[in-house]
């Protein structure tokens, strides 16, 4: 707990002196103003995180963390448990969606085993096991208090230690049979949010099968009733280790003044929690894509961010990040390299 | 008009078998199927153009027309003329927006002058100059018939030597001021939809002066009766230099079955002009972002292409185009470099 609440103290404000400058650059350049829309936005925010005017982005890091969730027992899911173990494998392998988007966009990527329910053969995944897979969530909570802490302060560790490696810019990722169930659970816990609106298909759910998730997850929540200003309290009972050691990786993020990309629903929802636990988290957060799942509705209405990418994506792992990392630079660019009126001698 | 009518005949449809074979191979992919989104659609219409399943980028070109409108002297824009000349200058000596992403992207830059109201002095922009500048549309026709097919057939000779030269991607860019009001005309012409739906603010118009912009392109399409059935005729009639010369891009590269990415709300409606001339050409085009004017929803409906990227800009000059050519190098990678299910014995 002491790592958690040293993390969450250290997040500070954004620059806002420079970031008046980068904005009075930004006006000055080759365009209408704000003709660059969220290209001009993320150049602004990333003055206001480095307090620097221009920015360079040296070494990309996207965190992985994965681990499975025991409410699959409860049939809410299209791909069985030992699914967890074969992705995790296969993104080392270098074969996965996010390892190739990962190649593509010259980032690093960590994979971190938090809790998935085997025995990882495969060199490469970084062994941090809390346990092998949660509890259902159904009749008791997914994992006690002292595991949720223990898997936000290893994302506060890994992340510590990609920034310590050089990371200036972290992407977020998950891998977890189960954790669009659980990832609506958090957000159920913490709005009360109609269940449509926040409970989507997954990796392919039938109707029936979409139907008996929002019940799971209804249930789940009536019966451990999480106190949604307790957000430890929430991710406890109705979470998962990867929801929350991503959690950690935000927090270490924010506290390091590094950008931090959010993926999809799951490390979207993982940003709420960041959020309730440091509000001034979200100063550090950037939204790659709009994904199928419907919560991320609610999730850019909590967090007031807007995605970069409409791709009609849903596989998770981090690959929106990779995709969004090339924007990000490009919005560098823009602030670096674009001429002012005044260098034309307007 | 003889290279034009043998563009047109010359473009193919897309290779339906091999895309047949290719979905096959995007299902097999270690992911849910169609969990990739758009990155999937976009891998399966190369393989439609090119016949490859797998394919390579070698060489991205970003194509801008440049020209001016005649319908600037009727009060229609925040900036006057001279502008149009800077910023392509500002093109060539790589301070423009477009100059710096495309950089970003990797991409080479042609700025073709059609029309600019000016002489350039700049070295490197292109000139195939057909006149200085259109002709008010307000009561008579922007250009003839001989110099809208000209700067259509110049487009396409433009084309053709970016791809002789190697390129294997091509996108489409702008600079002209005035050119959202012929663009709104343009569409209004081949529509007849509701003005609201189809006017802008272009690069920063006031309420009132929104509200003239409307008026001169509804009384410049009433008195000028473009033929909605005959393209060239509309596009002579309401049309510019550069959104003809941008028809004749999307042309070539149909012709010569290379990706051809569309920017914003003008190259959009290059892009439904060279549709009416050629339907099949669309079956070769991208849409990369969604641009803050409201045509582009009209546009979206009319070619059946969703972009992807939600970025609220409103520059325009191909800056759309450079985010997305990373997105389709991606889409490629997704395809060529991803593992399937047979590949971890599954």
């Amino acid at each position: 707990m002491e790592l958690l609440k040293k993390t969450v103290e250290k997040i500070g404000d954004l620059h806002r002196d420079k970031m008046a400058e980068a904005q009075e650059r930004l006006d000055n350049l080759l365009k209408p103003p704000g003709s660059l829309g969220k290209l001009e936005n993320i150049a602004l925010q990333l003055t206001g995180i480095t307090g620097n005017l221009r920015n360079t982005i040296n070494k990309k890091c996207i965190i992985v963390m994965a681990g499975d969730n025991g409410i699959v027992n409860e049939g809410v899911t299209s791909f069985p448990k030992d699914v967890s173990l074969l992705v995790a494998e296969t993104m080392v392998s270098g074969i996965s969606g996010v390892a190739v988007l990962a190649r593509h966009a010259g980032a690093e990527l960590k994979v971190v085993d938090l809790g998935i329910d085997g025995d990882i053969k495969a060199e490469g995944i970084i062994n941090r096991k809390i346990r092998k897979s949660t509890s259902s969530f159904l009749n008791g909570p997914a994992m006690s208090r002292e595991e949720a802490i223990k898997a936000i302060e290893t994302g506060i560790e890994i992340t510590e230690s990609a920034i310590n490696e050089g990371a200036d810019l972290i992407g977020t990722g998950e891998v977890g049979i189960g954790n669009t169930s659980t990832s609506s659970a958090v957000l159920y816990a913490f709005t009360g949010a109609d269940l449509d609106t926040i409970v989507g298909r997954g990796a392919g759910l039938t109707d029936e099968a979409l139907e008996r998730k929002k019940d799971v997850i209804r249930q789940g929540v009536s019966f451990n009733k999480p106190d949604p200003s307790d957000p430890v309290d929430v991710l406890s009972k109705v979470g998962g280790f990867d929801i929350a050691g991503l959690t950690g990786v935000y927090l270490a993020a924010a506290a390091a003044r590094v950008p931090v990309v959010i993926d999809g629903f799951i490390s979207g929802v993982a940003a709420v929690a960041a959020s309730k636990l440091a509000p001034g988290a979200v100063n550090f957060m950037f939204a790659s894509h709009i994904s199928v799942e419907p919560g991320v509705v609610k999730i850019g209405e909590i967090l007031g961010l807007s995605p970069m990418l409409d791709m009609n994506m849903r596989l998770g792992e981090g690959t929106g990040c990779a995709l969004a990392f090339n924007i990000i630079e490009a919005a560098v660019k823009v602030m670096n390299e674009m001429g002012t009126f005044a260098d034309i001698g307007m």
